[in-house]
């Protein structure tokens, strides 16, 4: 196994471990990052398992607590220079996404971090529901595609209706701030939680 | 199968809905409630989505930024009244607590969360590291006993030492307030986000 430059140098971003030692691991591993990690840490290089987690962006991790504590909400937004992470617009968007989200409790960011498992169960829910239904199949589809765009309207925080101006998705809110700052900005995850629930 | 007042009583209080359609859909899911959920749901009864989280006692939860933004904890801690989650004194321990995670990442609350695989994978990891260590098996087993105390210390926010007092875990920094208060005191999540780390 060939191991490049470049193998050995991402696995020195992440360990922090001496380039001899990586490119060791990395031979023993076969050129697999993860598995070469996890051999430097049998090894004993305990360092290795600190660094692991790697850089994405700057940004701000801003929070909102509601009612007196019974609602919190902790959201990571991403954008490209630390300049744009410390402007007063930036901030007051991330604010107003903590606002968003206390007040809609989204569950997940966008559609694509549902899993499969809960899409296949939400679809199987409708079509249930619409099983007495006399319609040609193709118009039970559309249905089907418009009550799924609803559920998403309800779980992903980017598809609901902007609080504060509900002609606007989220992902209009966030876009428009693009285009304003002209710089990318990513709402990268959220917590919420409510007291006495789950 | 028979379905009792209390079956029906948790189904109402989970989804909401009226006694004869909760009895209805425990009858058809024969006695399951998660099933019986399901059934009331596709029959269109939507509210039963929302009620399904649970009522879990009083508290409060808290947020504590640091570094301007690089770094957010989110923490709810559980109390038995909600005259206990308005005392300073409490208030004061959940933000001592959010700073404990904000300095020391836990990753855990205790070490009963930690999946079992993780475990597994830690103890072979250790048992590697001493594996040229000429000791009887009951000596070594005592050192991996060990190291993995060590490692509950790391992981796991109860078992970690007080930021404030590191002669006492936070664990019995929460049990010192549940004696001087009189009511049992629960960490029950928390979440912690770091600029640019996953």
């Amino acid at each position: 196994m060939n191991i490049t430059a470049d193998m050995v140098k991402e696995l020195r971003q992440r360990t922090g471990i001496g380039v001899m030692e990586c490119k060791e691991a990395l031979q023993e591993s076969q050129g697999l990052i993860d598995k070469a990690i996890e051999i430097l840490r049998k090894k004993g290089y305990a360092r290795a398992k600190d660094k692991m987690s790697r850089e994405a962006g700057e940004g701000i991790i801003t929070s909102y607590i509601h009612m007196n504590g019974k609602i919190g909400v902790l959201v990571e937004v991403n954008c490209e220079s630390d300049f744009v992470a410390r402007n007063e617009e930036f901030k007051e968007l991330v604010k107003n996404i903590a606002m968003q989200i206390a007040a809609s409790s989204p569950r997940y960011v966008s559609s694509e971090e549902i899993p499969a498992a809960e899409i296949e169960q939400e679809k199987e829910i409708i079509k249930s529901q619409l099983k007495d239904m006399k319609k040609p199949p193709e118009i039970i589809e559309k249905i089907v595609q418009g009550k799924l765009n609803k559920f998403y309207e309800e779980v992903c925080l980017l598809d609901q209706p902007y609080i504060r101006e509900d002609k606007m998705t989220v992902r209009q809110l966030v876009s428009s701030m693009i285009a304003k700052i002209g710089e990318n900005i990513k709402v990268k995850r959220f917590a919420r939680f409510e007291l006495g629930k789950s």
